[in-house]
């Protein structure tokens, strides 16, 4: 339920509406904008009666928000969401790019992986450390071992990192992770879901292979339902019946999402087609569709990777597509968010 | 890998060649059939030399499985499983309804279906405590409450229960549950996975609502490779461009799982269409294309259950699809297991 | 819109309504059943006023159909259309089997195959003279030739025959043929469909790979709008996201048909795999959902058939699959329509 | 087959060669690149033996072309395709955007709609007039009549045009139209494909709805196959599970046809989506990913559009695009082409 107040209200009165609300056992998203101001109002409000908020001076008018998804809905929250992480800004009109290998596989991979990424403008680092693979007969990833090869890359080249979580019991082992991968296997591990709402770590949340756009803001509305508000969504390729390549990009995911919500939306084109040929073309329709940011697989020898190694690119290929991408993100007149 | 025995071997010397492979650091699965006689070897074969097996006198040849699925694999495994789980057999030639409500509700509900389902010959008895809701807002369950009320029930009518797990941390509180349910959602949790491949329990395994054949029989995979052979797999329909219903029954998965694995695999006629009027229809297919079981949403008032309604049959309809049931198992030449 | 009638109407007073509603430029539907008699009305109701109906004694009441498909609605028609091709009759309650190869390869081949396929108790011959085929460069049918070979099989062994339309300008060609087939992938082809309905022809109409149960009944309304009612509906397996089969039966889509409309429905459990093995669980699973029939691809030599070997069941396969059949149909209680 | 020459051939002995290859009953497609010439052969190569033509001073190397598509694969003619129609260049850094209504309505309303995307900068003018409709009850179009219109509309604007053909007996019609677009219901129709092998019309083939990119591609082959190499391709949208939006574009067609192919592939953002709020971004991925045009829906009166009203863009709007297409085409230093 929405309730847009009359221009110019007063402080006062607002906290003390407010206050009325949340008494009234509901979460409050209060969204200040150049011409309207927005009370968004989360939880049970079923049983409330417009005209019982009506009567307050400073309430023009209540809306009732149809859609399932609340409190990720544009609706609720009509200015985009703009996440701060690590001094890097991650939102409409930013940009960011996060690189890095499918797995970390040792020390100097991930090292030299770092070091080549921030030197090509990459802002976040990413790598896995625990893997979810089809087969329980692959490699499952370094696991504990590899986050902290993760953060050993973080303290030397300075790159905030991005890496995947499988597991509700291994939160503790990310408390230094500067953002929280939720993979697209996952995206409906409900009780996972609801562990990350009740962090306040941001949150990077995978779509699902055949995941519904409303089952993936639903997702979302989980760790917002939870008290996390930290949320940066990630269309990564979707099932379909093609064959010649593993998923087929869905590019209007990016502007549904921004129609549908106020959050980031970044598109990973390593993943979406599983063909390191197919990064650039994907990465150029992305920034063109208006995606906040890139999710590249990069790996300084993709033919020994341990996992993906055919989608990712080699140190100066990433290189070559980072160029392209500057041009890009200028034309679009968004921040490229960098190390520098 | 498969060992194919000579006709006929020697007790003495194929214990011996099994612990010879036990010392190599392989898992072994002993299959002996009227005809033939295998031992499947599993863990990383990759670095075994055929003709270090070979000089074995009682083997007669050494096959290498090339499907990504090895344990639950038909070629190491060529006759059918069969579980048997509080008295009744599960697999090839037996028949099990697994009835009941979508969600456990309250005491009087669970039991009065219960002692219904029963009654009608259902096996055992189904029911959610844990609910896995694409909304977080949406009721999600009576949680450790409604696995009480089901231990409570199977007390009382001696129907054994099956009910879905959804999180690593739960594990404990599903020490008495006959039969652990892993739900669609959670086909590829690989953590949960692996946490149910270390315990002995046995575990219906749903299909994701996309999964590839390959990826259903890997998931199984991930189980077995735990060392828990005590695996159902359950076809619940698949998504797909149709909108009248709400899952489109994949009813060559009998056949295929058939083929491919030697698992028990039942049908939940419910989900895949997400209508009463379809339940059964799709159950008559279910049995006639060989399927070893339904597992079909009872509910004692269908139009305020808390969830999934439109699916649920209220009893007097569940009584008439069992008495179809029974003939159509008869005519199988199946046996139906009952309470009886 | 349908026009329901008060019981025992005078068939006189009847007579002149309809003669009213086609004066009014409508097409009418009179469907006379045990408990109610209904006169369909079919063209542009939109102007009607139901008012402007009921001043008729005899009129019960009115209801307008909101379903985009009219003439094939149950609504409109409630009995099940039975259709009555060479003697046998096709629908509800009664079971018919379409045999024969892929394609007409030569007058010995379809000969043999026509001679077997009767003797174990097919009631139509099935062969394609113009194939769909994805390559231009594949064999691209007999044509004219093979709808010769295909007559001359008729003549000695009796059995009607069913073949494939490609062509509005082929249809004087198909004058002797039984039933014509319209293929899935031109199942919208709407100016075919639009020729179809202006013959009086039995069309067998293959639902699409990947249409809706909308668009397939959609796609018969075409053909019942030109004034042909002679439709038999076929599912063949839809496309999916599964790579191990050619395509996914979607055994839903006969209760489905059979809840929304009142034409017959056939299964094809051959191009609904691909695959030779699963011709036999799905012919059961086709049985027991209500199918009023299979259409089954039989080859004498299929490892050098020209197409779609691999599905093709061997003379000796086929007699056991009908063995198997004969005794299902009898446990449901349909007549098997044979040459008998 | 491929038959790759020697640098700098003297011309008169490759005329030989390609004169011997005609008596052998193959068809050739003589490309001559900067660094590599090539002779293309289409036809049944199975039987010629590579050393029979090795043995030509000239030839460097023969190589087999193992995808089934020949005449369109890349391999075959490495050079892009640049057709020229009506003075426009079509391919590779060239941009062409062919609008107009969905349906042709009235004289007056294509004579607006074709001045003012003339005004904005198209280059062709789209409008049906033959209307492949899921329903036979809605408008089919203004047929013969709206050809009419359309080529008035051409002579007025000088627009050249483009517009659907559903049937082989109206080829006749479309004598004087500029292109001739092949609907994506129609992908498959192999008989209308062959017949538009036999004309030298460009084709506009569009992408089926469920076709995977090697069905596609096989499409344009049956042209190629007939003697016709006019083919531009259009991506129009694939369906999937999603139901907020009327297809996905999907957007790795463009890179994926670029590298497997050597004609022109446009994108369709108007059916893509089916939503007119999304034809600017997909238009701007669609220009990023290296598409070569857009076929944009145009009304001058979308709300009482007789068909596709939601995705047609009114007259302000589609000006709004043009003037970003323009500086996007001008970012991808390609030409755009236009009236001027």
């Amino acid at each position: 339920m929405i309730v847009i107040l009359k221009p110019n209200p007063d402080k006062e009165r607002v906290a003390r509406l407010i206050k009325h609300f949340h008494d009234m056992g509901l979460n409050t998203n209060y969204s200040e904008g150049s011409s309207t101001t927005i009370i968004g109002l989360l939880g049970d409000t079923s049983r409330i009666d417009e005209n019982d908020i009506m009567v307050y001076d400073l309430v023009e008018r209540v809306q009732r928000v149809t859609e399932p998804f609340k409190g990720v809905n544009r609706k609720m929250h009509p200015q985009d969401t703009i996440l701060e992480v690590a001094g890097r800004k991650i939102g409409e009109g930013y940009f960011n790019v996060f690189a890095g290998p499918c797995s970390v596989e040792s020390e100097s991979q991930i090292l030299e992986v770092a070091e080549a990424v921030k030197k090509s403008g990459a802002s976040f680092l990413r790598g896995g450390a625990f893997k979810p693979r089809t087969s329980p007969y692959s490699f499952q990833g370094m696991e504990a071992e590899g986050l902290k090869l993760l953060l050993e890359a973080k303290r030397q080249t300075g790159l905030p990192i991005v890496t995947e979580i499988m597991s509700e019991k291994h939160l503790d082992l990310f408390a230094d992770v500067d953002i929280i991968q939720l993979g697209a296997r996952n995206m409906q591990n409900f009780m996972l879901l609801k562990e990350l709402g009740r962090s306040q770590k941001p949150i990077l949340l995978k779509r699902g292979l055949s995941a519904t756009m409303e089952e993936f803001l639903m997702a979302a509305e989980y760790i917002f339902a939870g008290g996390n508000h930290n949320v940066i969504l990630c269309e990564r390729g979707i099932r379909t019946f093609e064959t010649m390549i593993r998923n087929n990009l869905d590019i209007s995911a990016v502007p549904l999402v921004k129609t549908l919500s106020h959050l980031p939306i970044i598109i990973d084109p390593s993943h979406a087609a599983g063909k390191r040929d197919m990064v650039q073309p994907l990465s150029r329709a992305a920034i063109a569709s208006g995606a906040d940011g890139l999710m590249i697989e990069v790996h300084n020898d993709p033919k020994r990777a341990l996992c993906d190694g055919a989608q990712s690119l080699n140190i100066p290929m990433f290189e070559t597509v980072m160029a392209d991408v500057k041009r890009r993100v200028a034309f679009e007149e968004k921040q490229l968010q960098t190390c520098e």
